[in-house]
């Protein structure tokens, strides 16, 4: 299974949080705590937004922690609001269409998670995606395809009903095809100035999700790296330190907004 | 556009055709002669029949006149049925998915192409290609999806005629989405035994593609590379040498069957 | 033989010179016009001063035309000061490490050129290099022996004088060594403010060189890219549009220096 | 750190040992057991001896397990003689050319090792390489640097007592330099009919190495692999199987030597 972060506040350089803390994202690839699968060797990829619309997007398949560019870029940008994820397949091939995060337009979106036995699935889905949207997946991954639903169901207008409408419509194709395996999603979105996460999973056993807690907690840690400046928000598939008080866990089947420094937590179900 | 080469015969070093020979398909992808694009270097790839049922294959993204690998297999794998190919790509992404040759089980799909406004029919072809096929597809190029189709057409059965139905299919639907560019395809394919290539355009003016003359010919050219055996059958999409007369183009509109060292043309019309 | 482009004045988007020109660096990777062989295809890449003293890299050994990061990368960072290159290898593996530009601390350099018969050099050059230095050398091209050779003999205290000792060095050893062919250098070199270029070759005989004649020149063409911001001046291997009058071929056997938006150009002669 | 495995015996498809057991080498490259890192995802490589007197060799810089080529070539490729190696650098970067095994010749060469602070040593040990051999070099390893000291000091004419000589030699320019951290060496080297491996550590703590025990003790497993034939001998840096009756640990300072399906332990000093 993958790892993601995203980052919401004043510019910061992508180094403070990808590369440099103690359990950076970086770290994270290479020595899992939480998570399944021991190691997250499989590309990985980072988005964000500057001075433009769309977003910046740089992806490659190899692992993070010897990708000399990523860590250039990383010590050389910087951004008010950026996702970065490490992926581990699960079968789709290790190439750069299939890393996260997606883009399109002004959108991101990355995701942690798994629709299972997706190979019965796969086409129904695909099929279902806005025709003209169709021409634009450009990989093979699950993720891809509940991003290009998710964008085929408005999330251009409304996120958080457009994500409700794309769970609940592979709800329906995961039982019609008679999979008994629970979807498990664990995703993030941002359209350049706004950011949504997802905390998911058919059997109420969702991978862990947490956002930072209060910013003034991280600040009086005497350790690698920087304060974080005043309204920034991350959030995590992992804590990025051990301090557990300074993570707040998003709860089951919700989802989390972030706007003008502030977030907000709402109840989540598939429509 | 790309460039291909197939051979049938007795078991040759496949370094003998692809990198050794003066203007091989390795110099042919960094100076084209007869086709339009200057260079062909967006990946590249070659599949190879040995003591197995299924093929080898092996494909890589960097261009093959510098991939250290692709020499090192060409001077080590000796086969006595194999394809290879060079590939520009018209817009899909650079990725070893997207390269040829591509395999399913026994079979073996390489092609010089395209599928015109290929954005505009790509739904609707992967939609008709068979859905226990469907998951198995791993790239985005128009070429996979001719592949898969022709798999549902009936491939396996009768080659000829499932490229028949394939191409009549593509046609109607070229037609009924109003693209006014002529499809173009020289494809080739083969089963571990014999190899079929196919020769087609919707105008008329399909690009080159020739088979070796008769070998004792090429036994007398004081060249760079040694002579063939007796019973090799080359097909290619460009000649690989200056001498026109050991080179005969097949025909527009035309497939080539070759089986056994036996060459066979056959008119080709779409069903 | 590669190409390179060098930037200086206020900052622009890296796109307005490096993909976005009708004859940008990209055009020019794959249809070359002034120089010697058909494609640069093997490997490319991208240096750039922000807010750091230091310079952000970008480097990959996929054609540049093909790579979505760096398309990606050119549309989203801003620079007063950068230098790009596009690669064709003479012979050392492509990789990573034998892209252009190098760095140390806070420097770039580029090449395109060539030391001729290089392995009889190799060994004597490096061992020439400041011990200290050595370990940091990556890659295995004649271009990164130079910039190293250049750090040796002074290049952080007075450039031109550095670079006429280096080309004086390799002068002497290249004699030494029996070697009839000439040295063959095109280079440019930045330190974050300033910038430097070299044209040289052992026979009066270089390789191209050109600077931006006049800003308000380029201002007039109704091209498909922006007007240049004043004060701007453009280093290339090869002019960027058909208009000669808008280059100043740089004289032979000269170094060009750039500082706050002025150029000057000096003789040079091999130390 | 890395891991490798070496297969003399009758010819095999290589996927019976690196791909396809249980806990194959590319398991290994996954999970390690023994050793200290927790992932060997940088890169990976196998050599092979076929009907030429030279081998083939294989490299690429992504993890093995989604390296769809290398899978490809593990169940197509037979071999009497064979090295597979996988990495996890230690600093070194991610490309071909830094990946094992080297080739020079007839030879191959392999290791799971550190040269400590190999920064100070780097220069004064490739100074010391063959003048004629040096330009061969293509990338910056310690390992391969061993390598081409192990060629300097007579490897293609005693290989134990070139080993010998070559671990004396770093042992006293280790000294020389003041590194108190051990070397550490598990080196396997092949000339196309014979192996030769080498376990080895300055404090005699040296990393583990085996070689299969009897090879019908492996027959009686009800595994997923095919029983191995008789002669065939597998020396490994970890065991390829739980049971350990299988395997026999190489002891401390020793060479193992197999030709013609024999195994032979000779102590090992430095010279």
């Amino acid at each position: 299974m993958c790892r993601w972060l995203a980052y919401s506040g004043p510019a910061i350089q992508l180094s403070g949080l990808l590369t440099r803390p103690d359990h950076s994202l970086i770290d994270q690839s290479r020595h899992a705590r939480e998570n399944i699968e021991t190691t997250n060797a499989d590309g990985h990829g980072v988005g964000w937004y500057g001075e433009d619309n769309t977003p910046g997007v740089y992806r490659d398949t190899h692992p993070a922690w010897n990708d000399a560019n990523f860590q250039h870029l990383a010590d050389h940008i910087h951004s008010r609001l950026f996702l970065s994820h490490i992926r581990a397949t699960t079968g789709s091939p290790v190439q750069r269409t299939n890393c996260h995060p997606f883009t399109f337009g002004n959108w991101l979106f990355q995701h942690n998670g798994l629709l299972p036995e997706y190979g019965k699935l796969k086409r129904q889905l695909l099929f279902d995606v806005d025709p003209d949207l169709f021409p634009s997946i450009e990989g093979s991954t699950d993720s891809e395809a509940l991003f290009y639903l998710a964008l085929t169901f408005g999330l251009r207008d409304d996120p958080p009903a457009a994500l409700a409408r794309t769970i609940g419509h592979v709800e329906r194709a995961r039982k019609a095809a008679g999979i008994e395996l629970p979807i498990e999603v664990s995703a993030c979105v941002a359209d350049g100035s706004r950011l949504w996460s997802l905390r998911y999973s058919s059997d109420n056993q969702s991978r862990t999700q947490y956002h930072s807690r209060h910013i003034h907690a991280l600040r009086d840690i005497h350790g690698t790296y920087e304060p974080l400046p005043d309204g920034a928000v991350i959030v995590v598939s992992e804590p990025l330190d051990e301090m557990t008080d300074h993570w707040q866990a998003v709860p089951e089947s919700s989802m989390l907004a972030i706007e003008d420094g502030k977030t907000k937590v709402m109840p989540f179900s598939p429509e």
